[in-house]
């Protein structure tokens, strides 16, 4: 087995696929982790907008997470609906383009692909970031550690969803119990309490207020706590991923994500207040999380505090998976409909996508590079798409209702949460466009041209290969065949002797590329065997006797001779289909590499690319070893049993599928 | 024109070697090089060995430098003789063959080799550490500015060695005039004061001895100083690059070589010893040079102290260039007899043997970027190669002319000069065996068998491919064609056109990879296509209609399961040639690449290196653009007339090669 084999596993045949689906545990995991560990960062983003106001900020946080779970709570119902009409995959995508045309579509794959590529650098870097923060004498490899887990992401991915999912939820749901645990004890002490607990290890103290409340203010700390509901759209991306039945599974894993997020977010808020904890300054010295000062009050600085904050840390770097998990299928998706090289829609050897896999790795690759594994100046350019996808996914849902009778509840919810995320989507975007979102608002539709541009490619081509007449066998004419030839070998020999089974006429082209007495003898050896090797053998066998030409080329060219010389043959040949047969020594091991000339393989490209319409080029492979066909398929399972079947003249069977 | 062409030229005609062939003028810069800048370390080298001495040294480097000069002199005599009897090429590797066997020429070649490679790392880090050391601040870039002078010397040379002759003919004769110059004045200066000039800079002290003479020192001394020999040989291994008449000029570049170096060696030894100047511990502060002590003597350290010492750098750092124009030359001779791979034989677009540059370049590059740029520690590599090289040519000579009667003179100085240079190989082996010249000792062997299992294995493909008899058309049946095909399109019926023009029997093999409904409706409407645009034509025409065989792969595989088929089909069809027609999109952009998969090239590599012996690939390109034949030939100069010869039935020309 070879490494690849080792790392990604044995190929898997399609019937397999179904166990290779996932079950809702396995779902939370997989599409849950990007959703969940939205909730270690979002309401500390509210909070750090808020410090201007001190003590005061922690009177309206409460209200502003009630709007962001109002939204939320929109969100779901709206994603419950989503799935239940669009049961095969109803992501953005899909639904904008179905319901607001291929544009509107076009516009939510791009904005959510550059959101994939940001949450994957974004949270690697964040999770490699805590940790050198941990372990300071690792810092001089951020980078590597960060391209490190990258890796490991990306193999996990490629051996399969399934495996993925095993593999990630082991964190989720550490992190669930652990910091769900410590919530749960925290709420319990402070409704005990009356609302105000006495904390184990205090907070530090609020700073004074150096600004007053002011709609602005309440708008900015709402659009930056938003960045709690992303990845929440996961699920119905990912349907076709559960096993049956799929909706039901779906409608299962949304419910389970939402309703764990939902009290992560309400109770992180409710102790915030009670707690008295504001957010503090990242940049000044003794920074501490939001979260980390909540453990500390709740439980103090002991084992449980650090398994909680370890288990947000690895949750926050491995959410980066949710983007493997659903870039693939987005680009799957688009690829189908030809936005994307096809590749993208093609199941690897372990049923997914690789390609798309892959392309997230190296972009997200790329970025981490560039950035030298910091892509903190990052994060606000990354809610703009998932908010822009959100809309456009509403819009599109409330327009599908609109369009069938009966349906006012529904298109009321959509539109409630089209109104809602479009209305998040203009804060998001007046708050944080210098911050960074412009280059989101530039990036997006450059991808949107690209996927068109592929588009259009794509339909130049299907219009120009397209063929619906039948085969024209009026102008078939027999064919020329012309053979290169070095020296009289076996590899001449069995390339004169293919030639002479498929075209009534063959000629043989020596490129002489010495001179002097030296190319004189060689040339005469040469029409010596020519004629007794082959114009006498081939005349004892009624064939017209292929001719020999030898033609020196003064500038040492081969390939390049021999093409103006097949042209010039072309020419005179008026349409008759010219088979140039290539004899080619199979270059077996990596040192034959170095020891031939990569002429004939030049040679049959130069021909290929350059050749003209009525030009094909013969390859004669001659191999000095036998064949190892096993090789190839080495690592493909023992087939299983599936009959080839013939229909044509002598087996004709019925169509199964009807005219 | 590409940037390539503009950086090694228009590509040259055979006719154009002539004039690509050299002057003695530029013989001396090109080939004289290494053995002119060997003064500036030679006398050093033996100096340095004479530090403990003391001033009791200075006595003894005149005997010593006088001993080298006679082994000069023999050197000198036994080459002239050499490119007398070896007027092609007279190179170690070439006598030795001749005289000595195949094994000793070859390691001849493999010490050469050994040799030419460490001369150009040698010799640019040196000329780089000289440029460092007077401006400081560019020491960071060591390395890159190595390499960038390789690259120089390396594009130089891969224009043609008239281009290097040129380039290099100005920085060696501005040394010989300034250098020289900067001598004869001193040796005048010397001479009239009768021996004891006055300084006009004087060298600092002589340390106090510390030893006293022994005979090893002595020889070691020797050993050091005959580094200044190497780079002797260059002309006789090149006599070919010279213009007719190729020995006499030949033997006047070699001259004036030889003539030049004497001169200098014979000064600088009798000033040293005039103005008491003696080699200092190059690792302690205030390190300075002989030559540079010397010039400072002579002329003090004015502008003529600068250029003369400038032009000492120079030279040392281009000196490289010697390993450039015989490094190739040395290689062809040795792929000619095929103990390296073929390529290095094969003139380049400007004539000159641009697989042994590139080659070079390479290695070198990989030894500067190993040691950072700073290679000092590989210079007690080097003299052994040369001598070894140099000793086995004298040996060869003196087998040579004692073959042939009334040669003993010859024979005698051949014989004096083996024995010389191996006396001087014994003694730099021994003297810097520790110091690394194990190194050598231990790479050439290994290089060595790397040729020796180059030539078994290109006599063993020899021997395999090796045809004395006729076509054997005997066996010869009706091939049957395969067709791999996706849909029914353009492509597909061009394939299948040429299929029909070429083989009696056509069977089409669609491989779906597609499962349930979908894939029933694909494969229905394929058969019908099937039947009107390819089976009623195909009857209608009076040929035997083509089948379409519909094989379904259970794991996605194309390649290998298409591979299982055909071979299924291969062993039904009992010996019969099987033309796998593979229908290929033609990648005109790069952008394609992309958009198409690489399936059809996968394909046909696959089956020419698995398919089985009676297997051959038929490539029907399919191009959406008109094809521009001028691009692969958009360098080459409009074609000189050549006329092709037909030689065969139709036009029977005279062998003009006697039988």
């Amino acid at each position: 087995m070879s490494i690849w084999g080792v790392l990604i596993g044995r190929r898997l045949a399609n019937e397999e696929a179904q166990g290779r689906k996932m079950t809702v545990a396995e779902g939370v995991a997989a599409m849950g982790l990007d959703g969940l560990s939205s909730s270690a960062y979002g309401p500390e983003a509210a909070l750090t907008i808020l410090i201007p106001l001190g003590g005061a900020g922690l009177h309206v946080i409460t209200p502003i997470m009630a709007a962001i779970l109002v939204l939320l709570t929109l969100l779901f119902v709206s994603y419950w609906q989503t799935i239940e009409a669009y049961p095969s995959n109803g992501g953005s995508y899909t639904v904008a383009s179905e319901n607001l045309g291929a544009n509107a579509g076009l516009l939510a794959a791009s904005a959510l692909m550059i959101d994939y590529v940001l949450n994957v650098a974004v949270g690697i870097s964040a999770g490699i970031g805590a940790l050198t923060s941990a372990i300071p004498h690792l810092h001089p490899y951020t980078l590597e550690l960060c391209l490190a887990v990258l890796a490991l992401i990306t193999i996990a991915n490629l051996r399969g969803t399934m495996e993925a999912g095993v593999l990630f939820s082991v964190p989720t749901y550490l992190f669930i119990a652990s910091f769900g645990g410590l919530l749960i004890f925290g709420l319990a002490r402070a409704l005990l309490t009356g609302g105000s607990p006495a904390a184990v290890v205090a907070a530090p103290p609020l700073p004074r207020a150096s600004e007053s409340i002011t709609l602005w203010l309440l708008l900015r700390a709402f659009a930056s706590g938003c960045t709690a509901m992303t990845g929440v759209e996961a699920v119905s991306n990912g349907i076709s991923a559960f096993r049956e039945p799929t909706v039901r599974r779906g409608h299962m894993t949304l419910a389970t994500i939402v309703v764990i997020l939902g009290f992560l977010l309400g109770v992180i808020a409710y102790l915030a207040h009670a707690y008295r904890i504001g957010a503090m300054d990242q940049t000044q010295p003794g920074y501490q999380s939001v979260l980390s000062q909540l453990a500390g009050a709740i439980v103090g600085r002991g084992t449980i505090y650090f398994i909680a904050i370890g288990c947000v840390l690895a949750v926050v770097c491995l959410s980066a998976n949710t983007s493997f998990v659903d870039f693939p299928r987005l680009c799957r998706l688009v690829a189908r409909d030809s936005y994307l090289p096809h590749a993208f829609a093609t199941p690897g050897r372990r049923l997914v996508y690789s390609a798309g896999i892959l392309w997230l790795a190296v972009t997200a690759a790329l970025l981490l590079i560039a950035f030298g594994g910091i892509t903190d100046r990052l994060i606000p350019l990354f809610a703009v798409g998932a908010f822009t996808a959100f809309t456009l996914s509403q819009l599109g849902m409330a327009v599908h209702w609109q369009r069938q009778p009966r349906n006012r509840l529904r298109l009321l919810i959509n539109g409630a949460g089209a109104l809602g995320t479009g209305a998040a989507l203009c804060v998001i975007l007046s708050a944080k466009f210098i911050e960074g979102a412009w280059i989101t608002v530039v990036v997006i539709p450059c991808v949107l041209t690209l996927l068109k541009l592929i588009k259009r490619h794509y339909n130049l081509i299907d219009r120009q290969l397209h063929a619906d007449g039948a085969l024209d066998l009026h102008a078939i004419k027999p064919p020329l065949a012309l053979i290169p030839i070095v020296e009289w070998n076996r590899l001449t020999e069995k390339a004169v002797r293919y030639a002479l089974s498929i075209a009534p006429e063959v000629i043989a082209i020596h490129v002489t590329r010495l001179e002097g007495p030296d190319a004189e003898e060689h040339n005469g050896r040469l029409r010596r065997q020519w004629r007794n090797f082959v114009e006498r053998p081939a005349r004892q066998a009624s064939l017209s006797a292929p001719q020999l030409m030898l033609s020196p080329s003064p500038y040492r060219s081969f390939v390049g001779h021999l093409l103006r010389r097949i042209g010039e043959i072309e020419a005179r040949s008026s349409g008759r289909p010219i088979l140039v047969v290539i004899p080619e020594l199979i270059k077996e091991h990596w040192w034959d590499h170095l020891l031939f000339t990569r002429r004939a393989h030049l040679l049959r490209e130069a021909l290929l690319r350059h050749g003209g319409p009525d030009l094909a080029v013969v390859i004669v492979p001659w191999a000095r070893e036998a064949p190892h066909p096993e090789k190839i398929i080495e690592d493909e399972e023992p087939e299983a049993a599936t009959e080839a079947t013939v229909a044509g003249t002598t087996a004709v069977r019925r169509d199964p599928a009807p005219a």
